[in-house]
């Protein structure tokens, strides 16, 4: 997606060889129109899956999702880190481990909105290693749900988690690959 | 604003005379025709004000915050709760307290993003004691810029978070007044 890599060359920061800091447009502050026109185009690269129920984690999946869901006229699901106050349903949930931050939170979904007739597109900002959307599977799998894929606005193609979403047979859309932050550039992947 | 007003009533749960779930909509699944017209209504409220961004708090305020950002042609920023890994710059800091959870939390947002210039419009699902509105004003304020008006989904008219905002002399639009939960009966203000 071009409007996509152009923002991210000219308003993104390469933190290290496997940090890039978006926060200009994404990840703190956000470009509504920008986040429009990747819901416009995950909506069209999903549209003939049947998709019942968008999900995504919080609180950087939301933007995206939101827009995605929107065009696919279906709900949006935004799995919590934390267990909220009004949340006393039966919650899916799942362990999730991440190697930036190094430790595991436990993500959820109230049981009652996900079922086994659901089809769900997976949204989420970034893909690194893929344990978050990993984890997002695993709640899908829990409730008998069936995903139709994984759409990613930035994936990290240099780190696995592509290789372990295909593993279990998940289609991957992202909408920028990065092949490489090395030396502070930002190489794309095609 | 008559569609939520009527979502409220169909897909609400009063869970006591103080709390009001709204996951299946607002909160946990997010309906996004809604939250688009909930934008609409947002940037059609404040749209004379000169809006420069709109602010939220992660996670509930984003739904509906991105689409007053996006009808008002404006970036939105969502305060975050923990610190991010890349958020390494100078940060505008305030302690929120929540009366419902018991616990203070530490808000945030760059300074790069907030300056003098800045005429704010903050976005949030509720107000109730205006803990978290008040967070935000505060950022606002250690920023040098200038807060337009606070634009509610649903405020609990019982609780004196609007009073806390005017006294500030903060403009409060909210969408949904209740004015009592009691009995397990949801009654609007007007």
């Amino acid at each position: 997606m071009d409007l996509l890599k152009e923002k991210i060359l000219q308003h993104s920061l390469v933190l290290s060889d496997e940090v890039l800091k978006v926060d200009s447009f994404l990840n703190h502050q956000i470009d509504p129109e920008l986040m429009k026109n990747i819901g416009i185009e995950f909506a069209n690269r999903f549209k003939n899956e049947g998709v019942t129920k968008v999900i995504t984690l919080e609180s950087s999946g939301i933007a995206p999702a939101l827009f995605s869901a929107l065009f696919l006229e279906v709900p949006l699901i935004f799995a919590r880190k934390r267990k909220s106050l009004t949340m006393q349903d039966e919650l899916l949930t799942c362990e999730v481990y991440s190697f930036t931050k190094q430790i595991t939170s436990v993500i959820s979904i109230s049981k009652k909105y996900l079922n086994k007739s659901d089809k769900i597109l997976i949204i989420d900002d970034f893909l690194a290693n893929g344990q978050a959307a990993l984890g997002l599977v695993e709640l899908c799998k829990q409730a008998g749900a069936f995903v139709v894929g994984a759409g990613i606005v930035i994936e990290k193609s240099f780190q696995n988690g592509r290789d372990t979403l295909k593993e279990k047979g998940i289609r991957v859309e992202s909408l920028a690959q990065i092949a490489s932050l090395e030396d502070g550039k930002i190489t794309f992947l095609n």
